[in-house]
């Protein structure tokens, strides 16, 4: 195991009604003057944003708003923040929504404090000081509830970056699983793919005996493939969304990733497609994890064979382990199918004309020099070839 | 799943030569006059002693000494403690050693700023306010370094009780495997066995469809079937014990454990025996779980059943999951047996005849009122039936 240091000093209120603390735990956290920052109208047509405004009010915290984010979350709306908290002089930023609304937030909340750029942080910059951030996530998915990351996808060029640091990690997030029984099954399965696709992530290490988190990703992925078709079925299934919600939070604030090198190659090679064709983060990951782990495969089988023996329920196949990895990745995919995800560039939305777009941008973007590193480390033919195994 | 709250601000920093940074660490957190507090002799022959301070002094704290503290962690030096950090104007108390040294500097740490008698937090008094705590830990067992619990035994009457409050989480643990390799195989397996239990205790539950917490706690228990005979085999295998000691702090700070009813009856039943026989509180679990297991098994046969099968590796007998129920609880026995811990009364050095004594401290003292409850209800007949299954 690697040396590591792991700080995860979030406050979580999990459960039924708990948004209802949220004024108790601005004031707890140190908040006077809030900034509410939301997405589209879900959050106001189902009263939440009421119930979150009334429990501000009833302890006395000021607070104005700044709704409007989208999925893949825009730079554009980061700097209207950022201006909107210098000229109201707001001490605190509450996230009401899923993984674009916190992250945008986040991004909000280190560049009020910072002299430059805020982009700064998305090119590289650790993130030393922020306004404290709440959230109350409306969605089991990105895992920023917990984490000290952030995702914006910058306008001038639409491309997609994270920046990360310990001052964007939330002060409290309030996680009610009852909040996520409004989302459609195709929300609900991009969440899902999400969470799966952060643990396949730490999974694929060059790390040797590491067997504490092997074990702890495979519980996760485990929790995922028992309770993702509940509530694919049955979406007011209170349990199943309880489950998938914290098994969300434990899968990205890196509990189960330390002392390990990560992949994050899919990510980085899906980025690319939802910066260029807007579709959702999940669906773009279930058609790029099954792609990837096909061309890497072969650097290391045992660790696919284990997954697959471990999690998809595989006998291993002694005399061909390979067989055994190759099965394991395919009831990966067919799991994805079978909760409504895309199998491939078409169904994706995706062309097979733009791979060399991709790429550059990919290889060549913000300041990379031809190739991506990871589980294994892809040069732009790699990259390529895995984006022609998605056609 | 119940609703909850999670609070895990520690700073953990992990690994090799990482006891170098306690003095950043305490400067970090606020310290700037620190109360070292100790067990043996192990620290100071080590030389572990002489770093800490190197490391303090490198960073201009100040600091004064307290040894002495013993397994089973006692109210005397407690209350020793608390009068040298008066004295002194203590502002931070660095624990350098396991689980009883850890209690310990938490229990001091809270009576410092408390006008009352500290004992008060050990007959059900919550923790609001303490010093600052830091951890280097040394031996992977009680958990201590990563949760908001502290046990002290009581001289007036030698009984063993625990206090809680999230003001004594440690502010940071450093946690370096490599500390843990001087250990003798004895005190290995007695620190695997309270891990072990600490999982127990929480997989033992009357809450239902709780998927996400049950596959974290058999990813933990299979960590330490898989990785807990290696370092009794080899002392020094790194990896085995980074393993082990990541796993003791997550099977302990309760990410596993959130939204669910718990049991600790076998904790309690222990600590009489730990109290009265001075033994280590691994070897009484090692006794006390199969007897606890065995009593209460028909309370929920599948949960045993689930057990066994997912952790132990048992086949499932469908036309009679009792026989699988035990059989799971017979290979944690022998689990233990094959680790080097104790099987029953005589082998721990305990008497058939003080069983009334152990019952009735039990189930009447400190204020109960003839019962503990936890998974099942146990009355005084029930712990004394349980007492005579471990002769």
């Amino acid at each position: 195991m690697e040396n590591f240091n792991f700080y995860s000093p979030t406050y979580f209120s999990f459960g039924k009604d708990k948004e209802n603390e949220a004024g108790a735990l601005v004031k707890r956290f140190g908040g006077s003057k809030v900034l509410i920052h939301y997405g589209g109208g879900s959050v106001v047509r189902s009263g939440l944003l009421d119930r979150v405004k009334a429990s501000l009010k009833a302890e006395g915290i000021e607070f104005c708003e700044l709704g409007g984010v989208k999925p893949n979350p825009r730079s554009g709306l980061v700097y209207e923040g950022i201006e909107l908290c210098k000229k109201e002089k707001i001490d605190f930023v509450l996230a009401v929504g899923g993984g674009s609304t916190i992250d945008s937030s986040k991004a909000i909340a280190a560049g009020v404090v910072y002299d430059g750029d805020f982009w700064d942080f998305y090119s590289g910059k650790y993130i030393e000081e922020a306004l404290p951030v709440g959230t109350i996530l409306t969605i089991a998915a990105a895992g920023s509830e917990g984490s000290p990351d952030s995702v914006i996808t910058n306008e001038d060029g639409m491309f997609k970056r994270g920046a990360t640091g310990d001052a964007i990690r939330p002060r409290f997030s309030i996680l009610n699983p009852a909040l996520t029984q409004t989302l459609s099954p195709y929300q609900t399965a991009c969440g899902i793919t999400d969470i799966m696709a952060h643990l396949y992530e730490r999974y694929l290490t060059n790390t040797r005996d590491v067997e504490v988190t092997d074990r702890l990703i495979e519980a996760l992925l485990l929790t995922m493939v028992h309770e993702g078709p509940k509530v694919i079925e049955d979406p007011n299934d209170y349990n199943a969304r309880a489950n998938i919600m914290w098994a969300g939070m434990m899968a990205h604030n890196n509990s189960c990733g330390v002392g390990r090198s990560q992949d994050w190659n899919s990510h980085n090679i899906e980025h690319e497609l939802s910066a260029l064709y807007d579709c959702a983060h999940g669906t773009g990951l279930a058609v790029t994890m099954p792609a990837v782990f096909a061309y890497v495969m072969k650097h290391d089988v045992m660790r696919f064979a284990q997954v697959a023996v471990r999690v998809w329920g595989c006998q291993m196949d002694f005399a061909n382990p390979e067989a055994t990895a190759r099965e394991g990745s395919k009831r990966l995919q067919q799991f994805f199918i079978s909760i409504g995800m895309p199998r491939n560039f078409a169904e994706l939305g995706a062309k097979e004309e733009d791979i060399p777009v991709l790429v550059r941008s990919l290889c060549r973007g913000d300041g990379r020099q031809g190739s991506i590193s990871g589980f294994v480390t892809l040069n732009e033919d790699d990259c390529a070839n895995i984006y022609r195994l998605m056609v």
